[in-house]
């Protein structure tokens, strides 16, 4: 390689990690989906704390809103991180989305936190999967603080 | 107290720091701005790594989304987990979200990563304030995986 | 069972039917994912077809946001209609889905009509698996006008 | 006409046909009005049979929002797929489609199957004045599976 | 009816003037659709202006967005505020609505701020049609200032 | 008018209004976020006057997402409209918008029109500060009927 070209290369580093990737952006985290499943599971335990009529249906109003959005975060990593390659390292991946996403449905239409907690426990299983497909240090930005 | 009201506090905790919160859930974390956010500052890096022209409309739709998102929730903390109690362990609260929503505005008009940037470490202050007052361990559900 | 309870199953039978649904309504039709899809199409070979700069900035935009209805109509299939029984008539569900999501991905990024094709090629199997589960007289309300 | 000239409208048809639209796509169908109008019928049918407050919170909140895609879906078959010419085949387009969003705000407001079905019978006159105005061949895509 | 009851009745004057509106509250105004319209305008003006490709794509972006938001307003307007009984006074009134969402689409296509400004001149119609059929009256909460 | 002045007008008036505002398009009114917190207060009276379940469900699903508008409104008038500068005018900008949002956040989880009619008072101080501070001139297209 020819001093030049050398050069080039060392002053371009994340290009060359970026050209694998496609737009969008490359940044995923099981976490978006974590925290919309934990407000499902807060709100379905709030539910059960409050029999006030008026809270309720706004409870199950906002229920079903955070619930779609756990399966808009969940649809993305399907879609979009995981790729043929990690079937090897994830064999059971359909199999544990399509829990994960049927766990949602079931949250949605219910008011009882052990549903949400079951959700809440398959997400655990994705964002596994996730570390052991090298997420974390491929779709975040270096130096969060901790 | 009696013996057993004692008890039954020690026995439901979660029922009592629950009592002062109001629906939606309390479930709180600037990790969702943060995500989005680092999703502008990697199309500001590929927009300039890459000149095809309906790449780059994309990247530019695709951020002005991101962007308002990171609003959206840098907006629901200081809307709804901050209360004038906080006001002060943080100070400057108001002066740095301000900061952190016009420096969104900027990554808005911007396709300098150094701009994704200087909203990525504003956003590391508004994580720095939710742990200052206590936001791990009062917003998220406890026993997710480290 | 009484005569009286036999009598009333009788005279109720579309509550019977109900019985296996969940709210949301039971609905689902691929033809949803595949008007976006179609749009897609028709986007891209315009964008061939006309090259000015604010018409293909105004393509693009419209694309990304065509292309992300068709994923969610995909998901809602994926995630709510198809069951566990289905797996026998269509062994290759997930795999069908999974490569249909990753195509509207490719559609989103790209501006070539082959792309747009593809993913309707795609959407055509999902419309056949749809009809070979039951789909239309299951999910749709009778008499629509052919 | 000129043989070159007569050759190139050969060469180029869909080029032609595409010259008196605009973007977006030329893709338009009353069928997507249908669906979500279906799902609000089915939703006031399910409430009927199910007594159930959180049940019938949340019916009520999904209802909503269907009915507000098929007002979106009329809104853009008036707005954008009917044109003046189409004014003497239809004459009483505006009033059709003043009556069908109509009856969609009615049955955001009822839990009565029976407004549900009165908005399926008008988008069923709605889908008889854009087959009347050649809808089918001039806004799908040719070659979909019967 | 007993002397009770009916004086209830005269004292409660707000609910008999409620009992022929339905939910959503009764509040419109077409300042919504122009502030909106305004902002087409503007972005049109500003495109004109300014011939960086990043500043036009976005411009482009976000006047689409605008653009749906006019349509929305308008078509809640028509819709909802507007009854049969307004066509006495505002005899064409569909075909002046026709005409504002058709110019909505135009102004979605073009970057030329003379079809924003013909947008703008259309609403102000919409608007005199409001005031002529006591919208300002009816439909906005008294005693906002001036 | 001297011939200078009105060249310069004629070469470049709009472009200097333009020059001290960013994209998006300047446009900015308080009314967005009074129009949608009046929408809310006339719920709550609605709630109060109709106990039919059905309705109240309805109604607070509709305010949630109502409240949600008026939170957005205020966020972009913070964000994007008020700068620096204009603390000098209005001193106490940043307690207001977080006693108005606050306020919001309890007009999503009350009932009671008393609640809706303190955050149309707090919406009228946002209104006299934009005022205050030029609002109406700088940000509104001259011109709009009185």
């Amino acid at each position: 390689m020819s001093p030049t070209r050398s050069l080039a290369r060392l002053l371009a580093p994340t290009t060359i990690a970026r050209a694998h990737c496609d737009l969008p952006c490359g940044v995923y985290d099981p976490e978006q989906a974590r925290i919309e499943a934990e407000s499902c599971f807060r709100i379905q335990e709030r539910y059960q704390a409050n029999d006030d009529a008026a809270y309720r249906a706004r409870a199950i109003a906002i229920k079903e809103e955070r619930a779609e959005l756990v399966k808009h975060h969940l649809d993305v990593l399907w879609h979009d991180y995981f790729k043929p390659e990690h079937l090897e390292t994830v064999p059971n991946l359909h199999d544990l989305f399509w829990q994960a996403t049927k766990a949602t449905s079931k949250v949605k239409a219910s008011v009882d936190p052990a549903d949400g907690k079951a959700l809440l426990d398959l997400i655990d299983q994705v964002d596994a999967a996730w570390k052991a497909t090298g997420g974390p240090s491929k779709t975040r930005v270096a130096g969060r603080p901790g």
